[in-house]
């Protein structure tokens, strides 16, 4: 046995005291498989005394975070208090300064400041390891980031926000609304008590900014990502999308293109037989799809004490047996800066509903609009309306562009007829079918 | 830019020369990454001129594959020879006690001499990965290996063989027999001539041994498995499933118990809901639960000379960052050589078709010996049989011991009324049901 890895964790959340509880109850497991214990040599909070769950008597207090950074009796610092800027980031940057090794679950800070942090840990020699910092339990990062999860990466489909799948999968099964949902969800504490960041789609930003800079050598930049939540979606939408054959899922997508890559955060619908439709709950997945065509999919919990605090263990481990590599695979610096591409200019086909009065020839005003936008549609869904409401119509188009949507749903929103704004999803193409490719040579080990 | 990793292929079929394809391919993108590149120094077949896939030209070619082991030129040997013994087995040895690192896609040869093999590379420091020897391209092994998976792993439920898997699925969906599928999987090249290691469960116990001992860190043995293939499934057995709500697969499971390690590898019946029903064609998969009811799934292709030449890069890709752990995680001389234990005495439900007269009577004999046995019958399907012929009638009982079904199958082939032997199959629980865990503190991160 060598010197143990003493590690500093600063913040005792969920994630943080996941950590203290996991290495005090699989400390000796852990060490008898990397050869090195993993020895807590201080924790830091803001408040020292408080009913938390992680039991942290008999471990060294530090009052200031900050302290870890240039504690000679620290290797590692663990930093668990999140958030882009402030102490967090500050903590960080210094102890990478002071050539310590850092293993965060903040993905706000990686997709704000990651190459800048990425230099540091590359200039000074150290690992800044980040596995918890995207879908919980799931080791997403270090497979993308050695290149072991899958050659090429065409594209990445993630459901990378357990609140958001949470309260969508609630008012499915419950047949509520999304304001129903969230409640519950708060409840249950799968949705803080100020959920913007988790609804709103910028949390799924953050983490498809962090993937695709791993599986492409772009600077992770969550800031120019189309990015939109779910407080638009309805249950009318969710049964619509039913009586179409599809559920409705936040999806956060990379896409390789010849236009650069593309990325996008907004609820879609995917088929009901596909993997996609049937995460439920606060689980998350990443599909990743090879130029070739391979799928390799990945699913587990996005969240929770015992996932993220596991994930950070991952990390810890391999800084205990020594390895050494790129934060974001490649060097920082030569990460590509170029923006990502326009995702209104891809292909797809789409969901519109609209409100409209319920009279004589107003599907065929709005039928003529889309044609006119050059949209044809592939399906209509108008189910009869009582007396004196407004009638809720769905359709899907043929593949089209987002541009020509958004320019026929200008022109719609005016039509007499239509009397709400009308809603549009993007319907995502099923890239979890298989496909056989018979290889030339028999494959002799299946 | 340090020293080029410069390694030996032994052998060129559809893994050793997809590995060669690969790194015409990407080597320029891997070396990126991994600040190294990765040279092919030699390479070594049965036959040098031959019409080939992998383009070998302006490749150092090697006669005999064991001068590989002591060549000064060489710093790994990758392995894709096959086979427990013979020349694999040798190369192997020898390029270890030279200090050589080995990379390997062969199953057979890990799970028979898996312990004498780690002891020397961790004797003379190198490392010896065989990433592509179980599931293809899903990253299964590096992963249980530094637990980043999934802590304290209970049980271990995978989809290992896609020659098995494909069969089954085709069976299912063209609704033809074993035979007819087997011929189709050998005319596409998913299964070879002799098709026997793969269909009679041997391939499958060789992965799930390897799986066994990186999760429970027992001593990888494929021999003492209780181990059944999918010869005897029929078409109409899927029917009869159909009919229960269940598909059928051949499973490799592995479960932590108070006995010891369980092993098994068997057709079983899964729920139509469940993940694992719906991997198909050569697809494979491998579900991990955690003791406190979490779950991990990932779904990839399970061979083919892409997904396995890409575990064997992964594997590379890690050496030439400097990668150093323990073959099997733990120091293979602490692992554990206790003999897997009885997977007889494990309650589980059972699915038992039974060939019969036509005549009265039958069905109550037929339970009459299950009740003797302590087994009590949940569902049976009878349907109507044509004069003269056999009538096949399936049932599913309760959680029983597979011993009381043995017992019991003894007694019911010596009845009158019984005209086949009688055919059982495992009920798999339903591990993939998501349960939800309320934490007691609020999950910011989910």
């Amino acid at each position: 046995m060598t010197a143990p890895l003493r590690i500093g964790i600063a913040g005792l959340g969920t994630v943080g005291g996941g950590v203290v509880d996991m290495l005090r109850r699989d400390g000796e497991a852990i060490a008898q498989r990397t050869g090195r214990p993993i020895e807590i040599a201080a924790v830091s909070a803001r408040t020292r005394h408080k009913d938390r769950h992680a039991d942290i008597k008999g471990l060294r207090w530090v009052d200031d975070p900050l302290a870890m950074a240039s504690d000679p009796d620290i290797d590692v610092v663990v930093e668990t208090i999140g958030g882009a800027e402030g102490i967090a980031r500050e903590l960080v940057t210094r102890a990478l300064e002071n050539g310590k090794s850092v293993v965060t679950a903040n993905k706000a800070l990686i997709a704000t400041h990651g190459v800048e942090l990425a230099e540091l840990a590359e200039q000074h020699g150290v690992v800044l390891a980040f596995e918890a910092a995207v879908a919980g339990g799931i080791p997403i990062i270090n497979n993308l980031r050695d290149g072991s999860l899958i050659r090429n990466v065409q594209r990445i489909t993630g459901i990378l926000n357990g609140t958001c799948n949470y309260i969508l999968t609630t008012m499915w099964k419950k047949k509520c609304g999304f304001e129903e949902a969230l409640k519950e969800a708060q409840e249950k504490g799968y949705a803080e008590a100020d959920p913007g960041l988790d609804i709103d789609g910028g949390d799924t930003a953050h983490k498809l900014a962090i993937l695709a800079s791993l599986a492409y050598g772009i600077t992770p930049r969550a800031e120019g990502i189309r990015t939109e939540g779910i407080r638009s979606v309805s249950l009318r939408d969710m049964e619509f999308a039913d009586t179409f054959g599809y559920r409705i899922k936040l999806l956060g997508v990379a896409e390789k293109t010849d236009r650069g890559v593309v990325l996008s955060v907004r609820p879609s619908l995917v088929r009901k037989a596909s993997r996609l439709a049937s995460i439920h709950g606060v689980h998350n997945a990443v599909l990743t799809n090879s130029q070739s065509g391979r799928f390799l999919l990945l699913e587990g919990e996005g969240a929770g004490s015992e996932p993220t605090a596991s994930s950070i263990i991952a990390d810890l481990t391999q800084i205990a047996q020594g390895a050494s590599y790129k934060p974001f695979g490649f060097p920082a610096a030569s990460l590509n800066p170029a923006p990502a591409a326009d995702p209104s200019q891809s292909a797809a086909a789409y969901y519109l509903r609209l409100g409209v009065k319920d009279q004589p020839g107003a599907l065929s005003a709005i039928t003529h609009v889309l044609e006119e936008n050059g949209i044809s549609v592939s399906t209509v869904n108008q189910p009869p309306s009582r007396q004196g409401e407004t009638a809720q119509l769905a359709l899907i188009t043929h593949e089209t562009s987002e541009r020509a949507m958004q320019n026929a749903i200008r022109v719609l929103e005016k039509l007499d007829t239509v009397t709400e704004k009308p809603y549009m999803m993007r319907i995502e193409p099923d890239i979890s079918e298989i496909t056989y490719h018979p290889s030339r040579q028999p494959a002799a080990n299946l």
